[in-house]
C-alpha cells in the first residue's frame, strides 16, 4: 500500500453531510458543523428574520495567511498533528477500535478549533444573506412552495428564473458529461420496492436520532435540539467563561456521538420541548425515507428514493448488454430523490425534495487508469486531504496529476472526475477561490470504498459538500447480486487457462416438481448456482442426516442423490466491476452559484445582481425599446423574431420607466446582455442599437441584425466580450435611474 | 349562444381517458374503450406472451372509405344520429338529468359500434407489436422497473434511447412552447399537502371503482374485472350469439355505469376472483393517490401530485408579480406525476409514475382573442367534433380558422393551442394521418369548462388521448381562492368609474386584542375582508343576538360596535382570470410516436428501426471504421471530437461484423445518419468518407471535415438531406450482412 494512502487509512470522525453513501448514513446530520457562523442557522428561510438585513461577514479561509495570522494559528496546528499523531500510534499498536474512535473524536474537536479560528482571522468578505434572499424571493428564482395555503418546511418551488437556470446548469452538465464522455444514461423509478433499498442499506441505516414533546408529538433532531439548548446556556450572562468553553467543547464533539451518548445529554441537562416546556421522549432513530404503498391492496411496501444511483446498479446487466458487454462505461441519471427531514431549516441546503445528477462508472478493479487523463493532468485543483487535516494544515494547490501520481488520490480514474467535477463548476461560475475538494477521512468513508473526496463549496453557512466523488469498489453490484440472486457480473478472458474443479449437483427433477410443484424452477435455480463448497456441505449433509435446508426449502438425499465431481478448463474469469461515482446534489451547486455571483454595484447598495456566466444565465438578452412609440415596434418585433429563431432566450420590457431603471430590473434576474432601440434605430441606416454587458456596464452600438448571431457566441461561450468591444465602437450614456 | 356550440351543450358519455380534469375524475377508467382489439390487452408488457409476437392488424380509420363500406356504414351512421337527436331534443324538452344519462349511455353505444366497425373494415395496416416490444426491450429504450427483484407493473426505467428521445422531445417542446411563446416556466413540488388537493378536488372525486378477493385481498379494477369475466363468456362456445351480442352491449355500456350498478353485475353474474375463485367484496371508491405523511411526526398529510397544474395555480400571484402583473401569460411546467393504479396493463399508456408537461396560460374571460392566430388559421387539422359524434359522422379536415370562426371551437386562444400543438406533434414525428382532435361531449367536460379537445393518436391500442386542449374558465383560480383565502386575481380598470355602496365593519381592536390575543390579528383580517352582505349579516346578528361567529371566532357587540356604510367610486374591478390548458402526456406521445415511426425493411422482416425524424432521434451520427484495423484509428479520433465540439450525440462502433450488420444495429437505435471510414478515407486526399441516411440507405462521399457542420445542420432540421445528395456524389454499396 501506498504509504500516503496509509496514512488516510486512520479513523477520524465526519464533519459534512454525504450526498450519498451506504455505510455510514447515520452521520447525515452535520451540514452546519462548518458552519461559523451559527446564530445566522435560525435566519430560517421564510421567517421574517431576515427583513432585519444583517451583515454577514464571511470570511475566506482561502486567502494566504499572513505572518502574524500563523503565529496565531501555529500551536492549534501543533495541537491538531499532536493528536494525529497519537491516532496513528494506536492504529499501528493495534489499539481498539473504541479507543481509536475516542481519540479520533478529540481529534476533530481539534481540527474544528484551528478551522473556525482560520474563519476568523481570515480578511473579511462581506456577504449579505438578507439582501440576496430578497432579491431571491422578489423575482421569484425559487420560493417556499404551497405558500397561500401557508408553506411547508424543505420543500421550495423554482421559479421562471430558478427553473432556467437549474435547466441551464444541468444542459452545461449533460455536454460536459454525458456528451463529451460519451456516458449512457438512464431515467428510472423514483417509487421504489423495499428490497431494492433493503439490499442498499437504507432500509436499515439511513437514519436520524430525535425525541419527541411527550404531549404534542412534536418531533426535534436530536443534535439540533442539544445544539440550540447550549446555544442557549452559552448566550446566558450567568454562564462562566469555564462553563461556556466547556459546552463549546461538547458541541464540537455532538458529530460523533452515538445516539446513547446524545440521549444521556439531554437527560442530564434536564432538557425539555423548546416550544412548549414539556418533558420529551427516549431517543429514537427515524429512517428517513418516504415509506410507500405501491397498488391498492397495501401489500407491495416500497419508498421514494433516496438517492438516483440505485436505479442505475439495478440496471447494470442492461447497460452492459447495451455497451456490448464491454467494460469501462460510465451512466449517468438526473432527477428527484427524496428525504423526510426531521427538521429542515437550512433554505435550500437541506431539503426533503431534491434534484441529484449522480454518474456510475463501472471498471476493471484492477485498472483503474483512464484513457484521457493525461489531458486533465495538469490541472492546478485545491486538495484538502485526510493528511492535511490531522496534521493541522491547510488546504494545498497542486495538480491532479501530482494528487493521483503521488498517491494522495486513490487512482486515475478518480482523479480525472475530480477535475472534470472541478471544470465543470468553474464553467457554470463556482469561484475557484471558494473551491476546494475534502478527502474523507477513513472513518467517514463506508468500510468498502477506497476512497472519496467532497468538492466542497465556501458560503455564508461555511464550507458546503455540493458534489461527492468516491471509489466505491464493487460493494453496490455486490449488495444487489446477493439480495437478488441476479449476478451482476462481467467476464474477462484469462491470459492462460485455468483448470478448476468443481462440485455439480445431479438432482432427481422429478422428485423436486413433486414436492415443490410451482417452487421446483427456483429450486433447481439455486441447485445450479451453488458454490464449490455449498455443494460438498449439502452432499455431507444429505448423507449423515438425511437432509439440507437450501434457501428455506428442505432437500431430500432422493432429491438429490449424487454429486459430480470433475476438473474444468476455464478460459474467463468472473468478477464483479468496481464503481467510481461522482454524485452532485444540484440544488446545492445551483444555491453556491447563487453565492459566489451575489453582487451589489459600488455606486449605489439597491442595486442587487447575479454575476452569472452567459452559459447558465437565465435569459440571455434583454431588449428595451426607449419607449412605447410606435415607430420602436418594428425593430423590436424584428429583434425578437430574429433572436427567437436562434433559440435565444430574451425578455422584452417594453414599460415606461428609465433605461437606468430597466436594465437594473434586467441585472437582478442575471441577463448577461441587453439591447436599447433608441431614435438614433430608427433615424440612421444601418439601423443600430446599443449592446450592454452586464457586470462592467459596458455598451457598443451594433447593427440589429448583428445582434442574435453575436448573443448566439457569446451565450454560447464562444466569443468575449471583449472582441465585441473590439469590433464595435463605444457607446457612452448616462445609466441614470430617473 | 352560437348555434353550434349549443348543440355540443348535451349530454353523452365519457369514452377517453383524460390527462387531467378536475371534475369528472372518476371516469377515468376508460382507455381501453377504444382499443378494438380487446384480445391484446392481456398482452401484458413482460409477460411472456408477447414472445409469440403474433401480428397485430392495425387498421386505419383515417383512409377515404370506400362507396361499398360506406354502404355498409350508412345505417350504423343512422342509428347514431337518430340518437343523437333524441337526445338533443330531451335536452331541449328540459328532460331530467338521469333520464337524459340514460340515453347517452344508448348514443355512446351505438357510436362505439360504429366506430369499431369502421376499424375493421379499413384496409389493413400491419404493425407487429410483438416485434416492436422485442426491438425497445432489446436496445433498452424502456423496459420494466426492478426486473431483477422480479419487476413492478406500471413503473418502467427508461435507457439510454429512451432517456435520448425523451429528452430531445422536451427540449423541442421548450423551443416550441416556452421560447417561441414567451412563457414563464415553474418546477414545483411533487409532495404536496392536502388542503391543496382538496380545493382541486381530488380529494374527493379522483377515484375509480374496485373489488377485493374476501381472503387473499387481491384488488381488481372493477370494470376490468367485469370486462374479462364477459370475455370469457363470449368466447365460450357454448355462449349462442344472441347472448354474445347481449354481452357485448353490456360491455360497451360499462364507460358510462354506476358503481352501483357494476356491482350489481358482478352480482348477477356471481363474479368471483379470477385467480383463486374466491368471492369478492362489495365494490369500492379507490382514491388513485399515492398519499404521503411529510415530516416524522405524520401530522402532515400529502399526496404526490397527480398531475403538474396545480403548482402552477399555487404559484399564480407570483407569476403575475414576475409578469409585472399582466394578462395574458402562460406558464409551463414539465414534471412526474403519481397515480397509484389498481391494476395497470397497457404498458406505457397506464402507469403508476409519469411525465407530464402542462401549460396553463392565463387571460381575461372576456376576451380570449389571440394575437398570433392569424398565423396559424389556415393549418388543416383533423377536426373529430361533439356533433359529428352525435350524428354518427367521421372527422373533417379543415383550417383551424374555420373552426374557430364557425364556432366549432369555442375561441381563438384555444384553437392558437389546439394547432400549436399539432405542429409540435408533427414536427417530432407523429403520423399526421394518425391524429385528430376529438372535441368533448358535454358530459366528458367539467362542469366549468367551456370547451375541451383531445389530440388523439392511432396505435394498436386504438386512439389514444396523448394531450388534452382545455378552456377550464376560472375553475382552478376560483377554488384555490376559496380554499386558501388569498384572491387569486386580477385588477382591470374600468372604462368608467362605478359608483359602489360600501358597508365595513369598524372593530375596537383593544376589545379584539384582549379577547383572542394571538389570534386577534386573524379576525381583523377577517373582518376587513368581509364582503357586503356578510357584514350586513354580522351588523344585523349583532344587534338582535348579541353575538355572531366569523370564521369560528365568537365576536360580541362590544368587539364591532359600529359599521360603517358608504358610497365609494372604484376605478378597477376585479376578475379571476381564464384558464386555457394544453396538457400533455408525455409517454403517451413517446410511445405513440415509436409506434408510428416503426418500421420493417421490406428486404428483411429482421431488419426492424425506428424512423425518427433527427431533431428527436437519440443519437444523430455512428461512425463505422471499416474495421479495427490502427490506420483508421486517427481518422475516427478526428471525427468523434469534431462532433463532440459541435454537441453531437454520436456512437462509435468498432466491433467486429460487416458494415451492414453494423448499420442494421444503428437503424435499429433510430441513429438517422452513418460514417464508414474505409481504405479510401486513408489513401486519398482529401480524406473523404461516406455517409448514410437511415430512411433510404442512400449513401454520399463526403470529406471528412464536412461531416460534422452537415450533420449538425441535418439534425437542426435546417438542411433536408436532399441538399446532401445534391451537393456531394452518390456512393453506392451492398450492404450485405456477411
Amino acid at each position: 500500500m501506498n504509504p500516503l494512502r496509509a496514512l488516510v487509512a486512520v479513523a477520524c470522525s465526519t464533519v459534512t453531510l454525504r450526498l450519498r453513501s451506504t455505510a455510514p448514513l447515520k452521520s447525515l446530520r452535520s451540514i452546519t458543523t462548518f458552519c461559523p457562523f451559527r446564530k445566522q442557522e435560525s435566519v430560517a428561510w421564510g421567517s421574517k428574520k431576515h427583513a432585519a438585513r444583517r451583515k454577514v461577514q464571511l470570511q475566506s479561509a482561502l486567502l494566504a495567511m499572513d505572518p502574524a495570522v500563523e503565529e496565531q494559528l501555529a500551536p492549534l496546528r501543533a495541537r491538531c498533528k499532536e493528536q494525529g499523531d497519537k491516532v496513528r500510534k494506536m492504529k499501528a499498536d493495534g489499539a481498539t477500535e473504541i479507543d481509536i474512535k475516542r481519540e479520533v473524536q478529540e481529534l476533530k474537536a481539534r481540527k474544528k478549533e484551528l478551522e473556525d479560528t482560520i474563519l476568523k482571522l481570515s480578511p473579511p468578505d462581506t456577504f449579505d444573506r438578507a439582501k440576496m434572499n430578497d432579491l431571491i424571493k422578489r423575482r421569484f428564482f425559487y420560493d417556499n412552495s404551497f405558500a397561500i395555503y401557508g408553506g411547508i418546511t424543505g420543500q421550495y418551488d423554482f421559479g421562471p428564473m430558478g427553473c432556467d437556470l437549474v435547466d441551464n446548469m444541468m444542459g452545461e452538465w449533460h455536454k460536459h458529461f454525458v456528451i463529451q464522455e460519451r456516458m449512457l444514461k438512464v431515467n428510472c423509478s423514483i417509487l421504489t420496492p423495499e428490497p431494492v433499498l433493503k439490499a442498499s442499506g437504507h432500509v436499515d441505516k439511513f437514519a436520524d436520532y430525535m425525541v419527541k414533546d411527550v404531549s404534542t408529538g412534536e418531533c426535534f433532531r436530536l443534535d439540533h435540539l442539544i445544539k440550540q439548548h447550549f446555544e442557549k446556556i452559552k448566550s446566558d450572562k450567568k454562564t462562566s467563561q469555564e462553563e461556556k468553553e466547556g459546552i463549546e467543547r461538547k458541541i464540537t464533539l455532538l458529530d460523533g456521538m452515538t445516539m446513547e451518548e446524545m440521549d444521556k445529554i439531554v437527560k442530564d441537562y434536564k432538557m425539555k420541548s423548546p416550544l412548549t416546556g414539556n418533558d420529551l421522549t427516549d431517543a429514537v432513530e427515524f429512517n428517513l425515507m418516504f415509506p410507500i404503498s405501491i397498488g391498492p391492496s397495501g401489500a407491495l411496501k416500497g419508498f421514494l428514493r433516496p438517492e438516483t444511483a440505485q436505479g442505475i446498479f439495478v440496471n447494470f446487466k442492461r447497460l452492459l448488454e447495451y455497451n456490448q458487454g464491454k467494460l469501462p462505461f460510465a451512466c449517468a441519471q438526473v432527477g428527484n430523490a427524496y428525504r423526510n427531514e426531521i427538521s429542515p431549516r437550512t433554505g435550500l441546503l437541506r431539503v426533503r425534495e431534491f434534484m441529484m445528477a449522480e454518474i456510475e462508472h463501472f471498471c476493471d478493479p484492477d485498472d483503474k487508469s483512464h484513457p484521457k487523463f493525461s489531458q486533465i493532468a495538469d490541472l492546478q485543483m485545491r486538495f484538502y486531504s485526510a493528511c492535511a487535516q490531522m496534521d493541522g494544515e491547510s488546504e494545498k494547490m497542486m495538480t491532479i496529476g501530482e494528487a493521483v501520481h503521488g498517491g494522495m488520490v486513490a487512482n486515475e480514474t478518480l482523479g480525472y472526475y475530480m477535475a472534470r467535477i472541478y471544470q465543470y463548476l468553474l464553467k457554470i461560475g463556482i469561484n475557484p477561490k471558494k473551491l476546494r475538494f475534502r478527502q474523507h477521512l477513513s472513518n467517514e468513508m463506508a468500510h468498502y470504498a477506497c476512497d472519496c473526496w467532497d468538492a466542497e463549496c465556501l458560503t455564508s453557512y461555511g464550507w458546503i459538500e455540493c458534489v461527492g466523488c468516491a471509489d466505491r469498489s464493487a460493494y453496490d453490484l455486490g449488495q444487489h447480486t446477493k439480495a437478488s440472486g441476479v449476478r451482476l457480473s462481467v467476464e474477462r478472458p484469462l491470459k492462460e487457462p485455468r483448470i478448476v474443479d468443481t462440485v455439480v449437483a445431479l438432482p432427481d427433477k422429478g422428485a423436486i416438481g413433486k414436492t415443490f410443484k410451482k417452487d421446483a424452477k427456483a429450486v433447481q435455480e439455486a441447485l445450479v448456482s451453488l458454490s464449490n463448497e455449498e455443494a460438498e456441505k449439502m452432499d455431507k449433509a444429505l448423507s449423515e442426516a438425511g437432509e439440507y435446508e437450501l434457501n428455506g426449502f428442505k432437500l431430500t438425499r432422493a432429491m438429490v442423490p449424487n454429486f459430480k465431481r470433475e476438473q474444468k478448463k476455464v478460459h474467463v474469469e468472473e468478477y464483479i466491476p468496481s464503481v467510481i461515482e461522482p454524485s452532485f446534489g444540484v440544488g446545492r451547486v445551483f444555491y453556491s452559484l447563487l453565492e459566489h455571483s451575489f453582487r451589489v454595484r459600488e455606486d449605489d447598495d439597491k442595486k442587487t445582481y447575479f454575476s452569472l456566466p452567459a452559459i447558465v444565465a437565465p435569459v440571455k438578452v434583454s431588449v428595451l425599446p426607449l419607449s412605447n412609440k410606435s415607430e420602436f415596434i418594428p425593430f423590436t418585433v424584428q429583434l425578437a423574431n430574429a433572436l427567437t429563431e436562434l433559440n435565444i432566450s430574451s425578455r422584452i420590457d417594453d414599460s415606461t420607466g428609465s433605461i437606468g431603471r430597466r436594465y437594473a430590473r434586467t441585472d437582478e434576474i442575471a441577463i448577461p446582455f441587453g439591447v436599447t432601440i433608441d431614435f438614433d434605430t430608427c433615424n440612421n441606416t444601418p439601423h443600430t442599437v446599443t449592446l450592454r454587458e452586464r457586470d462592467s456596464t459596458e455598451q457598443v452600438r451594433i447593427p440589429i441584425e448583428e445582434v442574435a448571431p453575436t448573443v448566439r457566441l457569446l451565450a454560447d461561450g464562444k466569443m468575449e466580450w471583449k472582441a465585441v468591444t473590439d469590433k464595435w465602437p463605444k457607446f457612452v450614456a448616462q445609466e441614470t435611474t430617473k
